[in-house]
């Protein structure tokens, strides 16, 4: 009997060429289809929620898996992450309606960009911040995050080449607050409340839309460009004329939200 | 003119063959020597407080130079960590008295051991603590810690093999508490307070002495061994009886002090 399992990963993007399987390169998918192949003894196909591109983090990407093997999901937990390698690891599973889909059936996701806004960054740290050196003007950003919450035409901030129709996303959540301590406790990193966390909740995101968004708001806190062009750029659906494409390694999946 | 420079300095020393330069692999020693001999023209030599073994970490590593050159210990700490590698970073330079050495000068050291005591642990502390899955006893280990206070032959707790005469040794700190949070913050691991974090200081240390102490300290935790044992194998002086070496990626030199 078939069975549709919704598995919660988590996984240190760096050496990935993203979540999806690619013809070359290690993927978040390709690892945890050809694990789970080994418990239900035949080919199985995981769909997640968010395409994650190469060197994106999560802290909690959502999955979807028809199986029909009788393993229990405690066991299956257990199983796969004893196969996975240790930098993605499966933190649920649990048993899911037959017509839930990671995708389809998600009603939000959130991601969060992380800044570190002092002369050096830690060396624990380096994998998972933007350094960003220049002080950023954090009321501006705070001014600028606020104009995307709505329903808007994204175009300004999708990757060009994106072959996906329609670019109107409802974001429900932006929001840019300091964080008081180190993103590693006990490491000084030569700077206190110098982590800026970007949190941004939304029904769908276009092709790196955070990263394109986040890129932006560094000119806009490095005085670069004013803290209005956020909300001009809605309107103008120009990729051209916002900002460049920030780094994925300061960027996080953090949660699927699901009706 | 001759000047001794007092740095200090932290690193991620996963990938490092550890302090000290070696034939073969990076060291921290020789990145340092070869990134400074370029400031100075010339070859120096730089001495470390801590030679921490392969695979550990340190926060607060302090090490000492002699150089003639003349930037300043501002353009210096700039110049040297532009050259190297983000995995280690010189958090301060400062000029020091002439007869100032990292390691025969220090008053004592403080290192950190850090266990997640948890079904799984997050990808993105991995390289940071040691997974320990069996649940651990913290009142006992709590009492086996206090013992090690205070001058004691550490013998049972040094490395097989070693060469230093001597191995009595003064404990001013040894303190395990449970950690609240995540290593890394928004980062759910399964578990909270499950991270025990273990801090010894002392005027000097043995080779392995840490981390012969860490794993012994699990087996008490994990009820393989009373909590009396600690004491008790301060008076025997064989490593054989104490437990085995605990890996080095838990460990942190977290500083130094001086007088």
């Amino acid at each position: 009997m078939s069975r549709t399992l919704k598995l919660t990963i988590s996984y240190d993007g760096t050496r990935f060429v993203g979540w999806q399987r690619q013809a070359h390169g290690v993927s978040i998918q390709g690892l945890l289809e050809d694990t789970l192949a080994r418990f239900e003894g035949g080919a199985v196909s995981v769909q997640g929620a968010g395409r994650t591109d190469a060197g994106v983090h999560a802290l909690g990407q959502v999955a979807s898996v028809q199986v029909t093997c009788e393993h229990t999901t405690d066991a299956l937990a257990r199983g796969v992450n004893a196969c996975l390698p240790p930098d993605v690891r499966v933190t649920n599973v649990e048993e899911a309606a037959p017509d839930f889909h990671a995708r389809f059936s998600a009603r939000s996701k959130t991601y969060r960009y992380l800044f570190r806004n002092a002369p050096i960054v830690s060396p624990f740290e380096r994998a998972f911040v933007w350094h960003v050196q220049e002080p950023l003007d954090l009321p501006a950003m705070r001014a600028a995050v606020d104009a995307l919450v709505g329903t808007h035409d994204f175009s300004s901030f999708r990757s060009t080449g994106s072959d996906v129709i329609g670019a109107v996303r409802t974001v429900v959540q932006s929001e840019i607050h300091q964080h008081a301590g180190m993103l590693v406790p006990f490491v000084p990193t030569g700077g206190d409340h110098t982590l800026l966390v970007y949190e941004i909740g939304a029904t769908g995101f276009l092709r790196h839309m955070v990263r394109a968004i986040a890129g932006t708001l560094v000119e806009i806190g490095r005085g670069r460009r004013a803290a209005a062009s956020m909300a001009t750029l809605l309107t103008r659906g120009s990729r051209a004329e916002a900002g460049a494409t920030a780094p994925p390694h300061g960027l996080f999946l953090v949660r699927v939200d699901y009706d």
